[in-house]
């Protein structure tokens, strides 16, 4: 397929790479333009603005927040200008349930497609094509998009005709991720204090009833204290918690364990974490301990 | 071994009846005889009063609370009074440190041992010889336990020389696994409030980032709103979570997520839930944002 | 003074009143213009559109929410593009942060002043010129504004040049409220399962330690579950909430019982609370406690 | 009339000497006994033992925890072994629910009468009869308690026959003044971060609609950072809060604030602040800001 690729981040590079890989015709564009070189080097072309990424059947947007995709989007050079009519838009970035629905509509006006599809996963599982996507759109796109998905994921997730309802599981899951390591957080902080050795309360935990990657992965970075460098940092981690309770706001369900994690997070940015992964809140529960 | 075995509930009689299959010599008591009678048609001898269960090697104790197992150890005819020099009580129960403690001095100031070792799994497990088991004492008589631990566990984690620190992993475990339901109960009334089928939500947490049994578990519950019959009831719950604070209490360590689920399931009793499994909280989120 | 007043809501009406009779010459704006009768009736002028208000030494606005004063004033006959250099906006709405900050820049840039005066009262304080004004901006400006703050307000305080420093001291102050009804609800709720009569509870609560209006005049709403009709409804609450959250946000000042409140908030919502006042929050408490 | 006072500590020993002050014959018992020497001074008998100070119409106990007033009153020599028969035992102390209830009983037995008359109020009060007291008890009793509650206080109220509601109206009284100092720690943080001075902001807030004793108090402290010596400390807090907490699982009834201030105080004492005054968790609100 012919498609083009906008924003090569830590995410979107590897994703862009896999999509080579499966020999699909990708045109690339970043912001900074460096970023685009390894890319080229293994045959993609670059674009020197979002408009002449736009010209194939796909374009994907992989970017960091709401208002990256939002002025790439409804700029006069952005994507629903320059898509072709029943070309699609993919959008793998975790965005708010509200900025989907505007994208939804804007796209629609224009006889083009719009398609949720974010992925969970780390960079890593991003190059090696394991991802997991939580796709959402028009049964005919996410049928276009397949061979895509393929590309760059292990398995694909169908969440219905509405591009939104895939965001809102984006946001859910990572509400849950924040939810293990805040509940981690505490629980290795009184087994801490308690004497015990962290790591092997850990591996009590993992080989038993929590042998769940998320447990180990994070488990790991807490009982460690590595947080840099950052797999997911606390800013953007403070923008997903903060968008599933806007998302919960929109649809009258509170969230308490995200209220709580968001105040963590909020803690962690006033007391200087901005460059920390976001398992760095367990640092908190620790001191609250009166551990290190 | 000789062993007694004292507590024949849901957890304790597939636990006796482990040990009886594994050839050891087994004498069981419990507060209601006739719980007794499939275990003495298997080979088990009935104690009539706690202190004839006793007089082996080991006498385990497997007991709904504090109050059953401190009432069974200190009373005239109770367990420390009739232990034998050198025996060791193995406190299977989820008790508190505090009690932990208590009992430690009681049966070391008598020249006993005492060794926790509270168990993971349902009672399912329990048949099949399937429990973690997290256990703590002096070295020596853990050694000496490891015959019972096989027959009742797939693995034993040793947490060091105080009892007590297995009854705090115990409690952080269960802590845990509250923290889940908590968890996934608001993120399943999001989903459910956003028109997500709950059970597509669930098997895409569960095939992806969440795939341990006790999302699996606790999600089904969830999602089928099967909170009868209970396999671990609310007021237990609340007891464990209570636990869990007291214990943080203790050391000095805030678990604001408890604090949480210890609200959640104040207020599920106090709309009548005593005989509900604890993932029935998930009721409450879910009515929270007007499902239901 | 030549005074402009646009919004003409439960507040906005007894204030320009207040003016009316103070002596100024004030022309009102309303967008659905029936509510402008009786202060025409009292001497005022009618503005048929924002810019006939905009044409004295002051104009002042008292609005629902940011949506209603950001089109108000950035629209093409909007407040910004109608003023005249050198006068004055002074906002008496409840708006956020962000959204005093953008109008202080956009009236600086065309040479007007910037004045936020939010106010504290219900309606009642508003007719009686018994309103507190908290005021922020110019010194100048504030001191220009005197008389209408003498007309409005009982007492004004100031908060330095910064307007948006004004509309943090009235989120806080809201916040402060909302504390007061949720944690009034929480002992109401205890008090109640114990028996005990809410109301004489109450009088011995504003008797002793806690006699402030706040505490008689919620708790009095609380103990007759008088929630209609509402003197400040549940979703501008929610709103206001939200926005000491997004201030707490912007200045990493984590706010964990504004996250309580906001989750009592919409849960009440989720339930159809929406023409209920703020203290019918009071409800979810009793629930919880099995009451009602 | 002959009364005995056991516990002179900083709110017992200014509450004897209102007994004396006011004509009643005093018998002071305290278990370092020191402390009673000014009160000899001033009229009142020393008694050596418990027993000594039970001998009167009324004995009133003014004690730190359940701990304390469980072992007085049980003990060999301790009240309800020593009190005459008709002869009321008045617990001033803030005690358990449960303790209440037990003494009650324990009284009634031995055909004696238990009096729970909690005070609100702090030392100086106490030294100028303006305590508030919380009164509850049969009504014979309590009349016959009239000249004492007048002695050391300004207003008695009354809530009913039972004493344990008398206790459960300070634990929720406590609760509530907990509530204000975290509430008003939180938006002094906020304020703060902001730039704004925290008194001005104080002032502003005690002079319109938050006039009440408890904010001006409290709010000083916070604003001064003034928290030794101590009013009230974080551990006499932590029981008070923990017994609130406790009285609400005894009637399924969830205090969600209370939740929260409990971890607060836990915190608190983790890093060391067994001497502060409770206020001290303005401390930790400011922190999580960023700010000190």
């Amino acid at each position: 397929m012919k498609i083009g690729f906008i924003g090569l981040g830590s995410m979107g590079s590897p994703m862009a790479s896999r999509l080579l890989q499966a020999g699909h015709k990708v045109t690339v564009y970043n912001r900074t333009a460096e970023r685009a070189q390894t890319l080229v080097a293994m045959g993609a072309s670059r674009a020197s603005q979002v408009s002449d990424a736009c010209h194939g059947d796909v374009v994907i947007t992989m970017l960091a927040d709401d208002g990256a995709l939002e002025s790439l989007s409804f700029g006069d050079a952005g994507v629903i200008r320059s898509l072709g009519r029943g070309a699609i838009h993919v959008s793998c970035s975790t965005i708010s349930v509200a900025l989907s629905k505007k994208l939804t509509e804007a796209h629609a006006a224009k006889g083009q497609q719009f398609v949720s599809a974010p992925v969970f996963g780390r960079p890593q599982a991003a190059a090696e094509g394991k991802l997991f996507i939580a796709a959402a759109g028009l049964p005919d796109a996410l049928d276009t998009c397949v061979p895509v998905f393929e590309a760059l994921g292990q398995r694909t997730f169908r969440f219905g005709a509405d591009p939104w309802r895939a965001n809102l599981v984006k946001l859910a899951g990572n509400f849950l991720i924040a939810s293990v390591i805040e509940s981690l957080s505490e629980a290795m902080a009184l087994a801490g204090k308690a004497g015990l050795e962290q790591r092997e309360f850990l591996v009590f935990l993992t080989s038993t009833l929590f042998s769940a990657p998320v447990y180990e992965t994070y488990g790991r970075l807490i009982a460690e204290k590595q947080f840099e460098p950052a797999g997911f940092t606390a800013p953007l981690a403070l923008k997903d918690v903060r968008l599933a309770i806007a998302a919960g706001e929109g649809l009258h369900a509170p969230l308490p364990i995200a209220s709580l994690v968001h105040d963590r997070l909020l803690r962690l940015l006033a007391r200087g974490g901005d460059s920390l992964d976001w398992s760095a809140i367990s640092k908190l529960a620790a001191e609250d301990a009166g551990l290190n």
